[in-house]
């Protein structure tokens, strides 16, 4: 059957985020659906923010893109260049290596829900507000200085 | 700025589909995102489809995973399986290689919007119920016999 029944594909909140960045991802509830309906061209996760949630630390990543479309209720994207309204029906693209840190928070009192689109990481990825960083080759999280947490 | 500001970018209602499987594709109104914000790992599509309208003729490819979401009002997904339909948050998923040909058809009175995903088409792409088929190291429209049109 083509269409998901979304219900019943496992939600989790895990981040592989190392403790202090990992606490405020708990409001972040994701569904994997790439491999739960056998695409393997491109990851999607159906994301659901609690008010007060964010989709992840702001980021970057040097070697994937990301699209994400609201689907339901506001996020408020941020990025480099300020703050952007995201209302059911928008959507954002971030292109691979664009130093730009990204992500969307639910500054509303009601949950709002996404899809996001990219591949699995395979590279880089950059934490412009935190003092951590994605190694692609390792695909573990360090300090920026490269030590391990 | 990463949110797309959709009436921008170019809406068309083009095709590949020789007559006299062209005619039928009228109402459909698509803009290409990738191209549009930079994005090169998958294309995306945001689609609007009037009363009547169909995404496509219906088909499956061989080498390429598709993903739509629908964002507002509904439509019809059409398979081997049967119909479904999809309102707005629903998704469905077609893996490269299942040989179940798929589209959306709008029976409703009013437009319906979705996003499409996946990559270019370079394979083969199979339309069950019309004499076409896409040859993929061509990229050329042919009749099931290979012939042109």
């Amino acid at each position: 059957m083509p269409k998901l029944a979304l219900e019943s594909i496992e939600q989790t909140s895990r981040t592989g985020y190392p403790p202090p960045y990992a606490e405020v991802m708990a409001k972040r509830h994701y569904r994997r659906l790439a491999p739960a309906s056998g695409l393997t061209d491109f990851g999607v996760s159906h994301v659901v923010l609690e008010p007060g949630g964010i989709s992840s630390q702001r980021h970057w990543h040097e070697g994937e893109d990301e699209f994400v479309v609201m689907i339901q209720g506001e996020a408020v994207l941020v990025e480099d260049e300020g703050e952007t309204l995201l209302r059911a029906g928008d959507c954002a693209a971030f292109p691979k290596g664009v130093p730009n840190g990204h992500h969307l928070i639910n500054r509303s009192d009601a949950p709002c829900v996404f899809f996001a689109f990219g591949k699995a990481s395979t590279t880089d990825c950059h934490y412009p507000d935190v003092d951590m960083h994605l190694d692609g080759a390792t695909q573990r999280f360090v300090r920026k200085d490269g030590s391990d947490f």
